[in-house]
């Protein structure tokens, strides 16, 4: 009997803690759009799905639209637009690809990546902020179970 | 000496944990748009914007445009554009403010409200198998410090 109850308050536990979680990560999600938005006039770039592409690329360093169009889970018709709106404010180049004449090799400019590595400070900057009195502890306790959150996320197949 | 040289050590570790929790949130933004946009083909509202008013009427039940727009921290042009897709596929209704002549309170139609709960159901499945083999102590740790880091980046006004 015992062993039955303890292993239905843990379901129970799990189901309050898998609400609980999902409505905690649609806030995140909410908070850090608001990063990239900020304050001030915001470039367009900043604001709309250019973001991904630019922070992505600076990550991979170059990539094909194909690849940018899987990793960010956008149809490559929209990748392929926001590229063209990027590459036409100078901020990613476009190169022929040896191995496939038809597909380009896209990366970041100078000015692409000089305008990621601001964007990429001031979201350190506000997590910074947001991590004002926290313990070594929980820091290093938060940036542990976000990272195996990520990969448990990114292996699932369903 | 000792203390001067801790508290240097403390601001290195508190600038790489920094980096590294501003990159995972990055990762973690992508793995969540991954849950939504979903394998099979999906409904263009849970694609794109669409997505987060109806999951903000969910947990608001009914807002102005304007309340929507600052809260999602998008242009209120945008808003009322994708709110009046949702209207047109049935998902959400516009009702007279009693308040204001001009402004309208948007909710969620009974159909809106299945989408949603679907919509969540399916994040809900995707966040109960990445805990899969959690302890309870990691699973709760991760959503303590979850909560308080949306508090920090909420309350942060730069």
């Amino acid at each position: 009997m015992q062993s039955g109850n303890e292993s239905k308050v843990y379901e129970e536990d799990l189901e309050s803690h898998v609400k609980h979680l999902e409505k905690g990560l649609f806030q995140l999600a909410r908070s850090l759009r608001k990063i990239r938005v900020g304050g001030e006039a915001t470039p367009t770039y900043a604001t709309g799905a250019g973001f991904w592409e630019l922070v992505l690329l600076k990550h991979r360093h170059s990539m094909r639209s194909s690849e940018i169009a899987s990793s960010l889970a956008i149809d490559i018709s929209t990748v392929s637009r926001q590229i063209k709106v990027l590459e036409h404010a100078g901020l990613v180049k476009k190169e022929p690809d040896s191995n496939d004449a038809r597909a380009a090799i896209i990366s970041l400019t100078k000015k692409g990546e000089e305008i990621v590595d601001q964007l990429i400070k001031k979201r350190e900057d506000t997590v910074r902020r947001a991590l004002e009195g926290w313990s070594v502890e929980d820091r290093e306790c938060l940036i542990r179970l976000l990272d195996r959150l990520v990969v448990g996320l990114d292996s699932d197949e369903n």
